[in-house]
């Protein structure tokens, strides 16, 4: 598809405007790919009957196109349909003097556009690839690729990275110089972590059979 | 509002029926619960303009109603609105031996129906204790609460527990009794977890401020 590079600033459209904590807002695109880079699954968002339906799918992405795993959606998304897709990593609970300050520190990426079923078996197979290649770094090239109809059951997804907003909630709380301050109560952020356990092998397998590196290596790992 | 106990096994609906990997799918209201319980982030779908919008917000619950922080998607929840709330919790990648088996180890849970602004002060108030406890137990007896100020300025959601949708995956990969086992190839479950961290104090904080008890003593647990 298009090859032309998206523009390193963000656009600004009646979708993406910051409406709101406008001092959490990125227009920097490299923070929307950071975002996305940092995890693998995302909520996407559909119109059903006029109903919104959120539901998680894992994605990939290149310069131009986020692929979503799309047969959790595929009865809503028969031709080229809206849809909303948010990544969002939450880093801790920003606990304030007040309740009324009490936040969370997080990074979030939404992207509006219209979705479009990849048909083309080299773009579905890039699309896979990358996807694939999201989650688990070095599973393409081990794992065994799809044949021609595992490729026709599979329904990928492809949508613009170029619509897009973002939203990053760092440090403390933001009552430290306030009238609060004065109560003494304990204030600060309690962080949250994901990270990657140790493998744990298919009770099917061969005794012995063993873990390949690009899956060894990430066990203990941080996650997001 | 409405205080009879709703059935433990979940309706199916047409929204709500399980279309697609069916073992997959629970109608457990107990499960339901569990997954609500496990986190305090979910994301929140609306329709705007005809167009999906997808927003992480917080959330807490009490056995009949979902409340939500909706200051986030205020402008679209102007009056009762239909929504879709999920919750999803990323447990490991599943790493089959072939590409098109790989999968996610998650639970997640969709909520459906009508969000209603909370107006009256004394739920406002009830759902914001829950909201608060449901992400820092402990917390609600500690902070400053809201004055009336603040809790006009707080824009809570209600959703009914009612409608919902449920689906879990664990376990090893599905292609460990088929052909694919020949190839010799390691496959099992990455697995992905969540953890708090050691309390980070607000550097605006007097030195020596304890830490409350109910914030340390969740150092080092496990989150989701």
């Amino acid at each position: 598809m298009a090859s032309e590079p998206l523009p390193a600033v963000l656009p600004v459209t009646d979708r993406t405007r910051h409406r709101r904590l406008r001092e959490q807002g990125s227009l920097e695109r490299a923070d929307l790919e950071a975002i996305l880079d940092a995890g693998f699954v995302c909520h996407l968002g559909v119109v059903t009957d006029g109903r919104p339906v959120v539901v998680p799918t894992v994605y990939g992405r290149d310069e131009r196109w986020l692929y979503l795993h799309g047969s959790v959606a595929g009865r809503s998304l028969a031709g080229d349909v809206p849809v909303c897709v948010t990544v969002t990593h939450v880093d801790g609970l920003v606990l304030a003097r007040s309740v009324f300050e009490h936040g969370v520190n997080y990074r979030s990426a939404m992207i509006h556009g219209t979705a479009r079923k990849v048909t083309g078996p080299e773009e579905k197979l890039a699309g896979l690839r990358r996807l694939t290649e999201h989650a688990t770094p070095g599973q393409w090239s081990y794992a065994r690729l799809p044949d021609r109809r595992e490729l026709a059951a599979t329904t990928l997804l492809a949508l613009s990275l170029e619509e897009a907003s973002v939203k990053i909630r760092t440090g403390a709380p933001d009552d430290g110089d306030g009238p609060d301050a004065a109560l003494g109560l304990w204030a600060g952020v309690l962080p949250l972590t994901a990270a990657w356990g140790e493998p744990v092998p298919d009770p099917a397998l061969p005794p012995g059979t063993p873990v390949p590196e690009h899956i060894a290596r990430r066990a203990g790992t941080r996650h997001g």
